[in-house]
């Protein structure tokens, strides 16, 4: 059994996009019985950009709510908050020690951001410590990644080896990354690929109006109703085809083909795909969101679960260290 | 009731130097009942530069024990080791958000060492905000420290400030520096100031026969025995009258003045009142390394107490983090 770890950013809530993308896919790689996964929210991470209290508060519960409300199993995977787990930073000394100056500064995140924030801080260089703590600190074999994380992977496998060869024997366990090549892309509202940055989502965690307005300023073309139209170039077509079933995907496809089929008839029947298709996780977000207590219980849990796990791996390491 | 903060190096066993220069004033000012005072060993800061896990617990151990042995009253003043203190960690982490990281690149300690050193690692240069904590997490008022810690303590200052000013609140407290423009130079075997990286020390920490044989190594020159001899170029007189009283050292002065009085006969003189004057402190030092769980058991007492001082000031940040 592969122990998997997972850490979410905590940016807000999430959009169709991290939904379809990333959040339904990671759910089914968590409730797979053939693995234990641990899937925290990186809310420390957050602090290295974002400064506003209400902000990252709010942020961490919306991400929470979604996970929970799109139906990840909390009995089998441990779902925790990162500033809950105080250990984790603790290690991040033990850690800093051992990981050199030069590999940090010339990360690429690192040079990338720098060059582009005015907020640089030391968070913002430490982070690829912290985050090797995340993954070390639980013993963890597998930690899916995207492209772009990569090289933080490799220099937490860095890390545990310069510690385990100054110690002389396997400390922390190297755990490998795991690459999904398959990722989804889901188009936005204009077409380009779905990003909170591009200000072009769909957010199913609103209303049934206000998603009904965000369905409805997809881009089209101005082909006329009348008119036979192509579903292959259509923003509405393309993510009704990520939601709908094959059969109700043939039926829109014929419907486009054959005219007198409007663009906003399209938008009413993706709409209503969205709201009936995610009608128990949306009331279930919302319930949640109106209850954070309930939010907290299940990461306080999660918590308890992970602290369990990582309290013996930093013993173990406090003591090889000479602490 | 000024809160005073002081960290000390965990270098090792102190030694002479060392005890009149700063441990022994320092105690004074601890032992002083105007004060509160907090005193921590830096062990945590020690795995920058020292990575075998013996030596660090061991000059953990011998420096505790030497403060102890000398003297700290650790009903009065709060005595802990500081990688018993987790949460100081915990902070770094929330500090390092708000720290530029030019501000630590630039910093005059980090670049010297960065010059010297191989091992350049990322505790080198984020130490300072782990200093920072370490003050900040006690609502310090006070900090002594020596001129090359100064610019440190205005990144402290600045760090509570930037905080500060981003929650619109004074929630760190930022605390003074005190330099004391008086410390006590003590010379060395060979006359330089004495200094662990000189080789050159007297450690009073050892047997009575091993401190005599280091005594009579104390470089002197070649006067015959019978001619008089110029007590202040002798390096002998000069640490005798750092240890004896106004009298001994007017008898010491006239035997050298004299003649017929011997280098010799002053390195006995000065061993003798080495090991009377410091006695008490040789032996109760050896007991407490011969039992060490007595030392545990001081440093447990000051964490606890510590602990109950810091975790409010970093729960009081957290949540005005939004945590």
């Amino acid at each position: 059994m592969a122990r998997i770890l997972t850490g979410i950013q905590a940016t807000g809530v999430p959009h169709l996009g991290n939904i379809l993308g990333a959040i339904e896919p990671a759910i089914n790689l968590a409730n797979d019985p053939k693995n234990e996964s641990l899937l925290f929210i990186a809310n420390l991470h957050t602090l290295t950009s974002i400064k506003e209290p209400e902000v990252i508060r709010e942020n961490t519960y919306a991400v929470a709510a979604a996970w929970l409300a799109l139906g990840l199993n909390t009995e089998r995977t441990i779902f925790y908050r990162q500033s809950d787990i105080p250990e984790v930073t603790e290690m991040t000394w033990y850690l800093n020690c051992f990981t050199p100056f030069p590999m940090l500064a010339n990360a690429h995140s690192f040079k990338d951001k720098s060059d582009r924030l005015s907020d640089v801080n030391a968070g913002l260089f430490d982070y690829p410590v912290l985050m090797a703590c995340d993954i070390l600190m639980y013993d963890a074999d597998i930690v899916p990644v995207g492209k772009d994380q990569k090289q933080h992977l490799e220099m937490t496998r860095d890390i545990a080896g310069s510690i385990n060869h100054n110690l002389g024997k396997e400390t922390l366990k190297q755990p490998e990354a795991s690459f999904d090549e398959n990722v989804m892309i889901v188009p936005g509202i204009d077409g380009e690929k779905m990003s909170k940055s591009y200000g072009n989502t769909i957010n199913l965690f609103q209303t049934d109006k206000k998603l009904r307005k965000n369905v409805m300023k997809i881009v089209t073309d101005t082909t006329p109703l009348e008119k036979p139209k192509n579903p292959d170039t259509c923003n509405v077509f393309k993510i009704y085809k990520l939601v709908a079933s094959d059969e109700e995907v043939a039926t829109m496809r014929k419907n486009y083909e054959a005219g007198g089929y409007g663009y906003g008839h399209a938008k009413q029947e993706l709409y209503e795909k969205l709201r009936d298709r995610y009608s128990e996780p949306r009331e279930r977000f919302q319930h949640l969101m109106d209850n954070k207590h309930e939010i907290d219980q299940e990461l306080e849990k999660g918590a308890k679960r992970a602290r369990e796990i990582g309290r013996p791996v930093l013993s173990r390491l406090r003591k090889e260290l000479g602490y």
